[in-house]
């Protein structure tokens, strides 16, 4: 059984993945990056290949393993927190520690075997959107979960491994994730303040100043944040306040599901095809009512987003101790280059 | 002129280096890996092709740049932040930002075109602990300066750099890092509750258990953590307690210079000569008394020590986003591992 751990000085917590060990003898092979296809289990047709399915979008939404689906939404085969059991959730001398209880599914974004999504038509995009919506309603429901991170992993150099067929991957957890706590607290002390929530502030100043915007669409903002950690961070703001992802309407959906595609491209042209990780800031679900989870006050103050980093360069020893960032390309710099970049027609167009 | 800036949501501090901007044609390049021995200006009698000397340990103590040195300390040639300047600490719409003002040394720890510290005998690693504490102790007299990292990036996954000559990195910065910040937090926290340091308390309960620990010397303890964030995470710490490593006394400097070349020994031994990054963590500089910064507390609570991070695997999307890692090999494992390896002699006798 994997162990969810809590470092007791900072309180951050720690998945010890007992059950994919690796030993010393495991980190001295080089790694193999070639990409495989004809046996590729998310290929349409390879539907056996799979566990059992989640979802689907196919014509008609039946459960089926069978071909004619638009997105799929699978287990796992190597979860990194498992989905029977109980919590556990108990002390060990002085370290708090649980059992590794949580959902890990991966959304395949396409029926045939493309690598970088950046080449998928923005209907897919809408319907991986679709897809991961539903699945965190329906994570919602396990009373065990805090929170379902939904990100991405593009290019081996950022974890996407061994299967170039495009994908994204939601992680329930029993806890929140610190980086999400720590934005809860400091949306929430701006807010104790002002009265105002701090995200939709800084939206006014960023689309005043127009110097770190990459995009604007009918609903959302796309911007390279003002204390950006990477060359080309992104991040990706509804207009509209908004806490819960889950809860996105319709339109809004179809925008960003356009946004998604244009940034992808963008990066795509810009960098060279770089990998990247993308992943989603959203509320805890409603059910958690500790500490940082009153809905009624996360409601007000917090404002979800998607943060995108591509992963140009190797982090030093300095910025994993300090939590200090060196950052090599100011972000007005990144957020000019992404946004005079000149893309074809043909992509703007491409969702009704 | 390079800026910090803070995160306005949770409060970290980037540097932006202005100075050293890379734009989407850097990263395209392929990094050269290759060392330079011939006009490598670590190598002694090549003091000419480092910037003035700002300390060093030699038979006579001088600041000639000249041959017959241990250890010597020079300004970085590409620094980070710059040393002339005032904070101007200011604000920018909702934003907080500084001039990139700082300290940025290499400690050059051979006089010898040697790459991996674990061949180096003890007695040099005695001389660099030495000039760190020096350089610590005068870097804290400059008011700007709140912190000084002292951190070592070994091999070129751990961002080390072109030239493979040994040596580590003091940083001083205006600001506390984030990362010390939560230590200081956690400790206190605990230390309110308790009357005692977490650490310390920790230290009593893993000598009890034995399973985590890797050594131990006279003076010191070094075992992976209980939630490890990285396998074969190790730290370092001394037994007595200390918020300070720059008052280490003169024993404790020399069993901690035995213990981190046995250290680096086991690492080399049991990884095949593993990339890895350390970092101190210590206190802050006494005369800071902002938040985190009252010095009678920090004393009773906080407790310094060293944390080393072989660079195994790569991080993926879901641990830059939500500060949740995954360990796929339990730190009790990695413990057992590098306790029971067998290390030549030679090494155990080599500091009288």
């Amino acid at each position: 059984m994997p162990e969810l751990r809590k470092d007791p000085l900072i309180g951050r917590w720690v998945i010890i993945a007992t059950e994919r060990v690796r030993r010393p003898v495991d980190f001295l092979t080089t790694q193999d990056d070639s990409s495989v296809s004809e046996d590729c289990p998310f290929c349409e047709g390879h539907e056996a290949l799979t566990p059992k399915e989640i979802s689907a979008i196919r014509s008609e939404n039946d459960l089926t393993a069978r071909p004619g689906w638009k997105v799929r939404v699978v287990p796992s085969i190597m979860p990194l927190l498992r989905i029977e059991g109980k919590l556990n959730r108990r002390a060990k001398g002085m370290y708090d520690l649980m059992d590794g209880i949580g959902a890990h599914e991966i959304i395949v974004e396409s029926p045939h075997h493309i690598a970088n999504a950046a080449e998928l038509p923005v209907e897919q995009f809408h319907w991986v959107l679709q897809s991961v919506v539903a699945r965190m309603v329906d994570l919602e429901r396990d009373s065990r979960f805090r929170y379902a991170l939904w990100f991405k992993n593009y290019g081996s150099v950022a974890g996407a491994g061994r299967i170039a067929h495009v994908r994204s991957q939601i992680i329930a957890t029993p806890v929140t994730p610190k980086r999400v706590k720590e934005e809860l607290v400091g949306a929430r002390r701006y807010f104790e303040e002002k009265e105002r929530c701090l995200l939709c502030d800084l939206l006014i100043q960023e689309r005043e100043l127009g110097e770190r915007i990459v995009m604007e669409s009918a609903h959302m903002v796309v911007l390279c944040p003002f204390a950006s950690r990477f060359p080309f961070e992104i991040w990706i703001f509804p207009k509209r306040h908004s806490c819960d992802f889950a809860s996105i309407p319709s339109e809004e959906q179809k925008d960003l599901a356009n946004v998604l595609k244009q940034v992808l491209l963008r990066l795509k042209s810009a960098l060279n095809d770089p990998p990247y990780n993308y992943l989603l800031h959203t509320a805890p679900f409603r059910h958690h009512n500790g500490k940082v989870g009153h809905w009624k006050t996360i409601e007000a103050d917090y404002h979800w987003h998607i943060e995108l980093i591509p992963r140009l360069s190797r982090l030093a020893g300095f910025e994993w101790g300090s939590g200090f960032y060196i950052n090599p390309t100011p972000p007005e710099e990144s957020a000019k280059y992404l946004r005079e970049l000149v893309i074809e027609p043909e992509i703007t167009t491409s969702y009704a």
